[in-house]
């Protein structure tokens, strides 16, 4: 086989058994010997309506126990590319906010430091700033994301660090490089109609769920590969990009997304990107009693999963 | 700025302070100054099978605390093209059908002498009769009704008021045109298959969700604009109009039916209609744990606003 | 009339009202003068992960108090075309799964010896084993199945009779002719890649949900009609076929799959196909808090029932 | 055995086998041969504030899978003396309510003149006016109330008919003797201090869930005893009795209730009384997302059968 | 009558109708006519395990429609005692932190000058601090205290402002007089053995739920009356003082505390103090499918405006 | 300190943070130097009712985060006394019975040889007969059985080995000593009025709720200390012996039962007892959607912990 320590079997052991990690991969104590990191964020913080997502690790974790191991479109087997680990949750903070995001700032360094790649899950959106940051390893990173928000705002309630200003403070950062970004979904009731202007001046390139429909999916999927190009990526999921039909349980549901189909035929449209990490975000457990928004999650991770993977083994290939 | 007394600014004051009206309008105690009300109608003895749609107004307005202002595809800003407010609800009754349906009557014939549309929240689709008796104002009304239901039964366990005849007896009632009223998305096994007779009998035009897959939205929008034409028009929307998976929580589901962003195309493909007045019904609170088909209903509520602000202040440009 | 006792009349005595039996059906004591036997299977030994459906006749049951009389696309009348009755629940064991599908095999036996066609609702997948070797009648059974799995693994923890095997050991024992069947939205991450390796090998045409999305709607009802032909035909669906979004509870859901209109639309054009028995399985009530699995499964069973009472008639008009 | 057809067994049956009738009784399609009725009395029109005990019926069958057979205190097995059915559920109307209490009087009433004794499952507390018209054969009837609220208003929203008024009515006509009724465990918020005036000047024993603490639980035994005597007695059992923890799903609960035990407790040490009939009320299941509210109610009914049917094979024994 | 505008009137006006208030007062835009104020403090950033405070008002509200008017052990009809209205809520900020308590404290010395007693209803137990600090009126309180926890620590995750640390901070500002100070009901694990050496070391009567058990309820009341005396009092009930039966839609819910019916008795019992302001905190709407928790602690503040509306027609009589 | 390794502390790590295990100890690859293991047992195939149990541990392990670390009452520090540890699960499987009892009795067993106690966490009741082989270490134990039901049929459905069969096994084996053996609790209605006959004829202590409730909590306590006396002593706490109030999660809930506090103070007053072994069992997430079962078993469990830690420290004391 391939050597590496693949999640425990559901084939063999129910997968009800035994302690949830994110796919029933091993739960590594350190991250050396790990080439993808799964990792959790529970923070919530940066969140101005409904709370919850803190327990969105806790609750992806438990849902995951679904996935099983090879990509039913793709055929990829990240497990066997390449080490996948579950390295545990990032310590944030219950109040403070600046050391909070400093200490996902530090963790997500310290994998880029080990060469481990992170598929990180939520937490509130605000965490892909810092995992932007550890991420970024001196050329500023393309971005996909998928949102139902732009999270452009220069402020938010008076605040510069939230869950709506991630992507502003990216860019103005230089991690992330916005000629090579592009949103995906955008919609919902507007501030006052000018919500997307940064993002467009900046030279992200911003497809509304009006544009999305009208250019078809293929055409989305190609402008995609056409925005961030060869270069390292980080492809961002918030939860509330998908239809609240699919979605529930997040904290700002916007009505008119994605279905978890079209993600999914994307996503796996991405493969061969030079994805270098990437993250699902704003699952809210009080607000999911049906469990989907959580289930979804742990699919969607996945397929990031394999993105990363395929991107990390394809570079190990060449190298 | 526009004069008006805007909603309350969920960019400034967290959306989930302060009492909940509808879009965090202003409460108005009278609506002399008011250009269009928002009206709850907590009314749901016209139910035949789940009850609990009196719960629907309270409901709403508290989903729509997530409402923003600006509509995203039109750019309509509802609060700044006219006085929009909260009218607070129709006082029905607990036990007396005819009383309520007369206090609802009054209520709206109210707003129609005060020259206020209105924007109603349900309550159970008994509320359009009501809605539809004090709109009129001498014309009588185009309809275009979102519904899994015709609603055109002569009589529902042999009572001739019920939420399963109300566009019967206004069209017996000469308040609304036949010829310029379109039912969306009917389905859902039928009583004897002779379920919809009557509607295409009085010269309605009925599309079926067979019919509307086979046209297609945008032939749909055609036809809809073709229907009601210039005339003053009525927007009425059944919640259980859209499938279950985006509205769980309603009186008589019917799978197979409109999405919410189907819905949202349509509605905003009819901005220029002359819109008077228009209404969102049977939402069932008991039957809606996840909550979204509040949600859902209250960002239809949001555009059912949008075109009738726009008609209102097109109208009065004009003048 | 047709002569036939029909349903409860919901149109005259509330839904609420009564007893619920499948569609408000007569309950039968004996099936000698039942046409078309709604049965439940209320089995769920035959899950690996998330138990209940052993409750999915009750919930179903309750559910179906909605379902009218007429089918709207086809206008098929199924309690006008033949005896449509509830013959009750197959009586299943807590602990004995070989005696449990024994008692099911001898219940859909005895139905076949009493000339009466099954519509059955389960209980997990494993019920369509035994339904189908009580419908065998000599001639090898084509197979309409809508499901996310394919159910074709040879063993499943090590266990030959699970729902994750139903329909190899029904291709084994020569009670369905596979290239006669036909699977469709088969889909989810995948053991190891070569999970429908039997099925195609076998000669069953297997349509994943990405091929059934290629091909369109349409080219899969031609496909489904070529593949069963003229003989007789079982349809299976197990509610994980649909999106989770629509069937949130089930065992075991997988995103991105079939939506009741799709499913709709697919039996109704199945009309006229020689369907000697169907059935629904997977719903898990205690998954369901929205209650929509059981709405959809109830609405489904009716477009089964349709199907095999269209079969039925047509047989005997023919005889 | 006791010659009676018993209800099925669950240490043979699975309890989740078969359709539900109230405690797996036998469904008698006629009452001629049947001692004790367990009757359904799905109607909610009487309730002013949160819909939904319509659906009490079903839910309280559904629930009833898991009463046995014996009483663990008195030992009294019902089902041993005497045929104990499940006699469906009147059919009331979805909205007319004289209608819907007139169907109710006349089914209590042909059980009367069958010799069938009724325990009645609600739908809201207007059920007991009838079920004691129906029950009244010629001597006013002794009434047991366990409530959060008198029920004695005169009108209520200026109705007559209520489930705020039945007592009061009940006392007028004559069926209820008020010097042989005692109310037990009222509470809540008053209207107006005055809430009790007509129970206490009619001559009924109203015991507050004050007195009923100062008391005691074998004083207030005793006190029920001695106000109804031997005389033939009514016991009804408003599930709001008990304490919200116990009953959440309900119209209009109060805090500081009854107990599950002391519920209990009391209604075994009434083993004796004549009583000839009962009910259990109030039982809202969309309210009710844990199910304990009709577990609680279902079990009441066991008990309030124990005492009807005691009471019933005691007066036999004497004939 | 009391010439007081009285809350809309439950008895006419069905308890669904009408945007909720606290028990359906009057809106008051301005306090200054205004002697007890219903105040809502949604605010939730003082908790450290599960969040959803905030919309502890807005359910609150909703469930406070079921309250009628006269307290049915005490005789109290607080509205008609003075002028009591719903103040609306305080402007909370989602982020910041010393902001919101800024403005919770402006808030309340804002009623204080004006006159006005507060009964708030919060967010989490944070909000006793800024309370007490605008209550105070230049005479150290005394305090009785309903929760599982002490809220003395001096630091919780390093922060002094917390919901853990209120009472601590209270007693070091000399705003609450310790020695007046009372806690009732403290149990669940704890930290180190210590938790409570604060409280009793400053002085403050400690009764653990052990203790109160110990005690009896009598007993409880007295040492209340005679540890708070004749001086002004505030009273603070956490709603996790209630067992988690009682109040499972909380942040940190203890098995083992306070019932309902124990709660109110107490509360009761206080008549006659010299009750200046009163408080019930932690209701965690999503936590709390059910509703009880909301419903309960509607009746806890109703409880608690019985005593405040008394005390202060006391003063206002001798005055 | 101890030397021992603490579990995670809530004091510093925000309770949301990490991978949850049982009270947020520490993870166990090998249980060698481990003193006290918290075991998941997630097996579910014993019960014959409402499933779901296997889920079981997952649940309380995500709820046991708000456990703290010192017992409140008796001030026992169990993570100060010895190692404690979460062992993690065993390895049931989905299917298979028999070989699921050996694998626990097995992992059980191994404990018992590498000298570590047992706290385990079902899955169903039948999980306390393999807990029981393997604790047994040649003399036969004592029991203390929290429970509504007395688990001692000879055979349930047929079968022998089942939730409603495991004392009764043990007692045959000799592994558990009836005449040391005492169950607290019993109620529901019954069987056949001679459910608890065995457990009487063997000698056990039966404790029916009506006894419990006439000899009082004090004297129960003192019988209990009585029957088990000094031996070596394992405690069993269904969790159905709590009232449904308390514990709606559960498989066959009855009404009547046991508090938390009183749950709370027997356990504690059982400190000093030899107790060799502890579970908690019958948790079903799927019907605790207010998650309150989980947390009383978690709170159930650490008081379980406190007990075994003491016992065996103070054996090593004296050794």
């Amino acid at each position: 086989m391939s050597g590496y320590e693949l999640p425990m079997d559901s084939g063999i052991y129910g997968r009800y058994v035994e302690i949830a990690t994110f796919m029933r991969t091993p739960r590594a104590q350190d991250v050396e010997h790990v080439d993808v990191a799964l990792v959790g964020v529970p923070y919530d913080l940066g969140l101005a309506y409904r709370p919850g997502a803190r327990f969105g690790p806790a609750a992806v974790r438990e849902a995951s126990r679904i996935v099983r191991r090879v990509n039913p479109t793709t055929k990829v087997f990240p497990f066997g590319l390449c080490q996948v680990a579950d390295a545990g949750d990032v310590i944030v903070h219950p109040y403070d906010q600046d050391g909070s995001i400093a200490a996902m700032g530090a963790f997500f360094a310290a994998l880029r430091d080990a060469g481990t790649a992170p598929v990180a899950c939520g937490g509130d959106h605000i965490i892909t700033l810092p995992a932007l940051r550890g991420t970024f390893a001196g050329e500023a990173l393309g971005v996909v994301q998928f949102d139902a928000h732009s999270d452009t705002l220069d402020t938010f309630y008076g605040q510069r660090i939230t869950h709506a200003t991630t992507m502003r403070r990216a860019v103005e950062e230089g991690i992330v490089d916005p000629r090579r970004t592009i949103q995906i979904g955008l919609r919902g009731s507007e501030w006052d109609g000018h919500d997307h202007d940064f993002a467009r001046a900046s030279g992200m390139r911003v497809i509304t769920y009006d544009e999305y429909e009208a250019l078809g999916r293929d055409a989305v999927i190609a402008e995609i590969r056409r925005v961030v190009g060869d270069g390292p990526t980080y492809v961002t999921y918030d939860i509330d990009g998908l239809d609240p039909s699919c979605a529930p349980g997040t904290a700002v549901p916007e009505p008119g997304g994605l279905s978890m189909r079209d993600s999914q035929v994307i996503l796996r449209a991405l493969t061969g990107l030079d994805v270098v990490g990437a993250d699902v975000a704003e699952i809210s457990p009080p607000h999911d009693p049906t469990g989907i928004t959580a289930i979804n999650a742990a699919n969607l991770m996945f397929e990031l999963l394999c993105l990363v993977a395929h991107a990390r083994a394809t570079r190990q290939a060449r190298a």
